[in-house]
């Protein structure tokens, strides 16, 4: 079976690597030539996703098509889901989870707590969504942005006129500000048989907006709670339709309550620990899913640790020392900023792990 | 960094996943149009190993070359070392272990104990040397022949013309009969910077010339022996020159003693369970060795077991059932006899690794 994958970086690099050892084949497209995705993907076109002669190659003779990016262009996804019937996560899927605003708005629909949030078109609309909210808050544009990229921290009412600026007077949300405890994250996972798996409570630190460490299995009293947001989010997302793939829910855990603060409607970053420390890997488990095959096991093995490797390469002679360390790169350039790999440390127990995870941190410059 | 590999079966697949994640890009030769590395790796060349101009182009701006098949001819190996200096392990290894008389011959000089043996070059010296081993005995070719081909069980004397006209009245070598209790394997490696890694014993099962099931850790009483022997041919296999890369050596256990039945100059189907099953896979640790790298630890996580999918795929619903199982499928057309895959089950304990190995088996048709 051949599978298409929008989008060519090294959540998509994943994917492919875990397929081939399924034994499926693929064919990516993306506008950069060089996207990491090409080292393992023999059939990567560099092409724009507006060109629709491009889509049209693409999605000859596919069997499936999912994808890596989640901001694909919606006229885009629906080009190939037109042609190729088994496009998953749906187009309709991507309508809803590249508008924050929609996404937000169909959480509270469907009884899922969220932070406080108001839809701002105007700087005089975000002024008494301010007052509303109170300060800090955050402005975000309801389309695009990642990895804090897009956003405004409204310290003051006095800086109403400089965060309309700062997203380009877009359409966009304000959100209030959450005093958690703990930012966690859950993915899961549903197939087009409707079978469900759900990977055990991760915690994540971010920092610049970035994603620097996740830890798993965590906060197993939280677990079930997790779980039953996330199956409502599975199977209603999108009115009459049911979820098919992978899907993670970013949560905060905030007086013992855990409030959604982003859906991502692919595999994630806080999942990467699942390649060493699960039975079945995220990745391995999205293309099941789509595929109708039976889903792996989403059963965590032992403590995994996670540290993005971020701008530059770790000293390889302090990972080596490190045990139960998994290095993973993805091939890129390395550049100020930039997600060039993660390394994962798997132990037995919670305790070994976090003694692992220390040096790992060290390893890749995350002190 | 690029690396090359010689052959494109699911071994260099493997490899080429593997060092992916490492951010590696690769490219492959092999004379098979449906060599199933394709999926995997980008570039690869449909050419023959005697093409000394598709050699060449192969060779150009790689940063080192090694092989996943070890039938590859010395001159195409000698012709790639000479234009890519980073080849390992090296041609001179490879002159040793296609020869099942000089391995042989190398291993009695380093004192490894093997089965006894014979050099075989006429009838009438096949006569003699069965005389001398008792039967039964194998006739083996010198060189060539893998999973049981090239093969001749001597049963009683009187097969001898029988025997020679099997081998292709080819030079070959008579290896006398060892009872076994088990048939085990090690694998190792040592790095270009002299590091060297062992992986636990395994124990393997063989039907009809082709290995089965795998099971790891095994026999650890005799694990620190086994690496005695394997860090000697290691280190001394090549008169004056140290190995790099992974070698596997099968064994016997007779009588409380380990024997020698073959090296393999690469990795190996009895280590496919590190994949799953080890801190670093015996596909990485060959990447990282041959690169200059430090090597991963090659610590068990917990208890494995591999079974072979051979000629069909195994049933998909029963593979679901099986805790702890990871698929592996390698992309080829099912045919009687082929690998196509294999599945491997990793559990905390051994008794649940064996009850997974069991549910394991019947999914593989391997009851």
């Amino acid at each position: 079976m051949k599978v298409g994958i929008l989008g060519g970086g090294q959540l998509g690099k994943m994917l492919a690597l875990a397929g081939e050892r399924l034994g499926l084949s693929f064919r990516a497209i993306d506008p950069a030539a060089d996207a990491c995705i090409r080292d393992a993907v023999p059939e990567t076109l560099t092409r724009r996703f507006d060109d629709s002669a491009a889509l049209r190659e693409f999605a000859t003779g596919l069997d499936a098509i999912t994808y890596e990016w989640e901001n694909v262009p919606i006229a885009a996804a629906r080009a190939v889901a037109g042609a190729c019937p088994n496009f998953f996560p749906t187009p309709d899927v991507l309508e809803i989870v590249q508008d924050r605003l929609f996404q937000k708005q169909r959480l509270s629909e469907l009884g899922i707590g969220t932070a406080p949030f108001s839809a701002v078109d105007s700087v005089d609309q975000l002024r008494s969504a301010v007052r509303k909210l109170a300060t800090p808050c955050i402005l975000k544009t309801r389309r695009l942005g990642y990895d804090g990229k897009g956003q405004f921290v409204v310290r003051n009412i006095s800086q109403a006129e400089e965060a309309w600026e700062a997203v380009n007077r877009q359409s966009s949300i304000l959100e209030g500000f959450v005093p958690f405890e703990a930012e966690l994250s859950i993915v899961c996972v549903r197939s087009s048989r409707g079978e469900e798996r759900f990977y055990p409570l991760t915690e994540n630190v971010h920092r610049e907006g970035i994603l620097r460490t996740s830890v798993a299995p965590s906060r197993e009293p939280l677990q079930a709670r997790a779980e039953t947001i996330a199956r409502t989010a599975l199977e209603k997302l999108v009115p009459g339709e049911s979820y098919v793939g992978v899907m993670t829910l970013e949560l905060f855990l905030v007086d013992g309550r855990l409030l959604v603060n982003e859906i991502a409607a692919r595999v994630h970053n806080t999942g990467h620990w699942t390649i060493d420390g699960a039975v079945t890997s995220q990745f391995e488990n999205h293309l099941r899913a789509g595929l109708g095959m039976p889903l792996g096991s989403s059963e965590a093995k032992g403590h995994s640790g996670m540290v993005n490797i971020i701008g530059e390469l770790p000293r390889m002679d302090a990972v080596r020392s490190i045990p139960g360390a998994h290095l993973h790169l993805y091939g890129k350039e390395p550049k100020p900023g930039r997600k060039l790999g993660h390394l994962t440390v798997n132990r037995a127990s919670r305790a070994e792990m976090l003694e692992a995870l220390k040096a790992a941190r060290n390893a890749c410059g995350e002190a």
